[in-house]
């Protein structure tokens, strides 16, 4: 690595992301909103219900005209007809009426509660008891009551799950304004790597790093674009990168096996206008050559070669990139954090973080980290492993039972 | 609900639907497998890595020539090239020699261990020193070690995560059988329910279920195939099921608002040759009215028309039919069950399975769970909401700091 860049914690690269912006917003019909993150506030332009809508099976009735009743003093009602689903009822209750109303139904006027079928019992086929007391508005659902005309329902930034596209469903909207997905620019290289389908010589190896990273950025809201395998030449690094950075909204590139090569990728990013080299050498395991910059605003992030590495690294960086570029508001984009106990001694050393895979294992609501020992090469560690385990910078290890944050993969 | 359907307990109907099988399989190349599931045990046709590998930058050497070696009295090492990555080494090395390699490169012949550059000094142009002693292998990853040719490296059922498909790729692994995925054909149902784009008039309401419920299936591996609003008539009923079974894998329904809607639903699957209701009633809040059949070997599931009920029950039902079908092995079809405290007392009912909608906040590695409150038909609660916490079957509530299980929604 070149003397003039510092190591620095991952932390403090971290707070360095902040200074990448989302891309610009798009149009997309509701039916592809899925998964993807608002670029407006919704406002809802209805009441939602539209109408006063019974939530039971039941008699649409005046409340106060069951005031007393009980199984012994059933009171009675005269019952004038049944609503229609999905029509306008022309009924209109008077007191002691009763209207025969499904779930979903809408409310007639004069009523102001719903009796459920369970509560009564027909005297003859024009009228009913009614053995329970309600309360006004009991079992009706008003109209305007889930959600108010003019409300905002869901903000800027918000990740659209099933519940999301549903409300906008109710609401009646679509399209629906969303950030662009982010085009990730994905290169390999390295002298010895191979594309899968090529069966290596001795000495060469095949392109894991392809197709690890490429998933990743599927799975973090990405459109992975591959561009190809770099050989370990300024000429062919700095071709790749620069189509790489015209034609996607980030770069990644794994860097071969060897740790210099990041180091030219750093000499090719320098000669690119409007690069700044946000990180270049992390006090992380493993992990440590990642290289982080900024060229004329894009995101570019260079990845150890390791396969194990590169997918830690593009876990704790690349995935959080990709979040702030898909518009998610900083809270969500960090996610929920969860813990584990080391089911044994996982020793580390002190001076840099520590992200060791781990098999979880849930025992009575308590999630155990069983660490998967091998050296970092070894991708068959990885499919073993559901996690890792964070080990601080200060700290030396993790005793038996003693609780780290954990990561899922 | 017709009397002859006994209402179930949630687990009575699970235990149901082990009758469902997995789809065919078919082949897709490696850049498709993510998320798919394998339909073939993986034998790896090599070993991984090839070759004896360099775990670190540094020389390669043999390491009884080291033995002895310290700060203050450093074994000499005549330095006689350097390895080229991706290329086959003539050297050979003899005693006191060692050879300039990066991290992945060849260990070539005669070398048994690798010495990292931070214990070397050079000497001259031609000769280093070396401050420490190694162990034969040490730094050295053999053939063979993380994968042995011969092996079963994943077995038939496997979800394939970033880590399956980049070890698939490391031995060469392409196309894979996988099973195909699920289509899935869904009916919206209810005189009253409308298109998304469609203005609602009085009584109507729009279509929420259609798009949570495509949404769900989507996130579950599905294929959504929406068949469109059907009215709450045997005729419209009998086509749109009929469509469904013809051209998907398994057909769910949305009950519209009314529960009587899927007493019909049954009487039209009952038309339909070698039909078994598997249930129809189920002890559990929300989503009692809950459908399930087994037409002709695939599913049918009626769900109840409440838009949180429908989520609920496919949550429940649609998932993990969807993950038979797709192939999952039973373990993984489950998934990890998670637990949180009750943040106050939750209120339930014995005799009932509660599902309980919650908005969860991790305190000190404790997930708490705190209780939106609604009506059942609000979609609003459910998009506060980040989860479910159930409250078991002979269990009247949980008390404030009681452990549940939750879902995530």
């Amino acid at each position: 690595m070149k003397g003039f860049f510092k190591v620095q914690t991952p932390d403090q690269l971290f707070l360095k992301l902040d200074r990448f912006k989302p891309l610009a917003p798009e149009e997309v019909p509701l039916e592809e909103s899925l998964h993807r993150v608002l670029a407006e506030d919704i406002v809802s332009p209805t009441h939602l219900p539209q109408f006063a809508r019974s939530t039971v099976d039941g008699f649409a009735l005046k409340a106060k005209d069951t005031y007393g009743a009980s199984e012994k003093n059933p009171a009675i009602f005269k019952v004038i007809g049944e609503i229609s689903m999905g029509r306008i009822s022309e009924l209109a209750l008077r007191d002691s009426e009763a209207v025969k109303i499904a779930t979903g139904g809408m409310v007639p006027e004069g009523a102001d509660a719903v009796q459920m079928v369970e509560y009564i019992e027909w005297v003859d086929s024009h009228a009913i008891h009614v053995f329970k007391t309600l309360s006004p508005l009991e079992n009706v659902i008003q109209a305007g009551e889930d959600i108010k005309g003019g409300e905002v329902v869901l903000r800027k930034g918000s990740f659209l799950r099933p519940q999301e596209v549903g409300l906008l469903a109710g609401i009646g909207k679509t399209p629906i304004r969303v950030f662009l997905k982010p085009e990730v620019g994905i290169i390999s290289s390295g002298d010895e790597i191979v594309p899968v389908e090529q069966e290596p010589s001795a000495g060469e190896v095949r392109d894991i790093n392809r197709h690890t990273i490429v998933s990743m950025a599927k799975e973090a809201g990405g459109v992975p674009i591959f561009l190809g395998i770099a050989k370990d030449r300024f000429s062919d690094l700095k071709e790749k990168i620069g189509q790489g950075l015209k034609e996607s909204d980030m770069v990644v590139i794994t860097g071969g096996s060897s740790v210099g090569t990041l180091d030219l990728v750093g000499e090719v990013l320098q000669s690119f206008p409007k690069t700044e080299i946000l990180g270049h050498g992390l006090s992380i395991r493993p992990g440590k050559p990642t290289l982080l910059a900024d060229v004329d605003g894009k995101p570019f992030l260079g990845l150890p070669g390791h396969p194990v590495s590169a997918m830690v690294i593009f876990h704790l960086f690349g995935r959080p990139i990709l979040k702030i570029l898909s518009g998610l508001s900083g809270e969500t984009a960090s996610g929920m954090r969860w813990k584990a106990r080391a089911a044994r001694n996982i020793p580390s050393v002190a001076g840099r973080e520590d992200y060791v895979r781990v098999k979880l294992e849930e025992k009575d609501g308590i999630l155990w980290a069983h660490p998967v020992f091998g050296k970092s090469g070894a991708i068959s560690h990885l499919v073993h492993a559901d996690g890792l385990i964070r080990i601080g910078i200060d700290e030396e290890g993790l005793e038996e039972g003693e609780e780290g944050e954990v990561i899922f993969l």
